[in-house]
């Protein structure tokens, strides 16, 4: 049983802290040591506090590895509206999605709202807005009828200026975050997404320019332990819905180092990171059965 | 020769104040009393330090009618990009166009970029996306091909919530400002907005509320005067083009009261309110001109 450090990375900003130094993934001395919390403490001082030094967090991986760990399960919420919309209580994942994660600046022309007639624009704002329309057709286009081919893509960020009422949009700041289980769906949709922000410029005569802000790989998990939980989910309830991980998870790092799978409790409503979010009981118990199960299946498989 | 007081509203807010008082179409008391600077100095005690009270300002309709004038002429720069990318320095403007200004709210549910499927989404900034487009489309089909036809719809405010990189937007504000010559023709492309932020708060599950910010109706130019102004701008550089006025000028108070018409001269860059813009020597040179000679043609008319 383990208890991992920050899965969240809400107080230093660095998600999976502890499992990523488990799987040998983290530099503690290069991604953590400069990292300050919003009241100013300091992420080394914070660990010091705790008995544990950046230096001891290198030591993570040779400690995992004296475990000699055949296996790693994981029972997490949703954070999603899928198995409450299919009205199932717990779901196999198949695997934590890939991210490819960017910032967008259009640059046009900051414009009198009245004194520039249409076709003298260079309107930041609607090429962006035909850029976010775009990426939502290429999620869709991209998009297969099962879950493991469900993909996503999210602008989440918008930012106008000079933000006037009378001023035609002179630059807009717009983020796009791509998501899928296949990384060569995930290639080609940043492709795709990289022509519709050209011809969103081209037709509003603006420039655009990219810039990273993160990149990840899909996780797929373990399929002999996939068929464990299928089968115990089944057992419990009658059926296994399966579904991607959109979130990532500790178990994305784990799945790099030992065979890993995991289970969905449903969520409902599934908007995450919100006091709103809750897990009916019902569905509570079904879940921790179905992966109390998968756990005694996982034993038997590994010790026969 | 009149020097109107605060045309732009850049200190308190309230455009057109000389203007408005001297046609008798402010109320100072209701709609000056309560305005204070970024400085928080009130409007009645700037005003004091220039020797003039509310009370004074509510006489400035009965000063003006003992002037007996008979016409109102003005020289503005077009602070847009029209006569410019025409190459004519000067041009006879037709009036000022009617505004219809709304704030929208678009209203859905913010979730987990990741774990929200595309078909579950309420995204409230893909319907402003949509939204803004419409508007686009609307101006080009209530545009006609003449000066006086040309209309314009602007998106210049963009608030999108949560406005994480991670979120689907759950809220959008976004504003819009439409402008006509025409009453008939604002008022049908305020009819076809409306209806078009149904249609895209419909495609994307959300809802959508209108708060309204500003109307103004049009103010078309005395077309006596306008032939006096056509006639001097031709004289002196060969050709008149005709443009309206997406921007306000106390022109637009002075219309309703005594026979006005507006001379601009061409901007260059045509972007407005910035010091990027400039109007060239030669075509200041020959704007002033052809308004000193409608200023002649203007007293000879009269003394008829």
């Amino acid at each position: 049983l383990v208890d991992w450090a920050d899965e969240e990375g809400a107080r230093f900003g660095r998600s999976l802290m502890g499992s990523a130094a488990s799987a040998g993934a983290l530099d503690a001395e290069t991604e953590l040591a400069h990292l300050v919390d919003r009241q100013g403490v300091k992420l080394p001082d914070a660990l010091a506090e705790n008995g544990i030094t950046l230096d001891g967090m290198q030591t993570a991986r040779g400690y995992f590895d004296t475990l000699d760990a055949v296996a790693y399960l994981e029972l997490h919420i949703e954070q999603g509206p899928v198995l409450e919309a299919m009205k199932k209580p717990v779901g196999v994942v198949l695997g934590t999605m890939g991210v490819e994660r960017y910032n967008l600046r259009f640059i046009g022309q900051a414009a009198h709202s009245g004194a520039a007639p249409i076709h003298l624009r260079k309107d930041a704002f609607l090429a962006a807005a035909e850029f976010a329309l775009a990426c939502r057709e290429i999620s869709i286009k991209y998009s297969g009828k099962t879950p493991r081919t469900r993909v996503v893509a999210t602008c989440g960020v918008v930012k106008v200026e000079p933000n006037f009422v009378t001023a035609v949009p002179g630059s807009t700041e717009i983020s796009i975050d791509l998501r899928a289980l296949d990384a060569k769906v995930l290639k080609r949709m940043l492709a795709d997404s990289q022509r519709a922000s050209q011809k969103a410029a081209k037709k509003h005569l603006v420039k655009v320019t990219w810039s990273p802000l993160l990149h990840i790989t899909p996780r797929l998990f373990d399929e002999t332990l996939m068929k464990l939980v299928r089968a115990s989910i089944k057992e419990v309830t009658g059926s296994a819905p399966e579904l991607p991980s959109g979130p990532l998870h500790d178990a994305a790092e784990m799945a790099a180092v030992v065979p890993t799978a995991m289970v969905f409790a449903m969520s409902s409503p599934g908007i995450s990171h919100t006091r709103l979010e809750d897990t009916p009981v019902p569905a509570l118990d079904k879940s921790i059965r179905a992966f109390l199960l998968t756990v005694d299946r996982t034993l038997e498989h590994f010790a026969r």
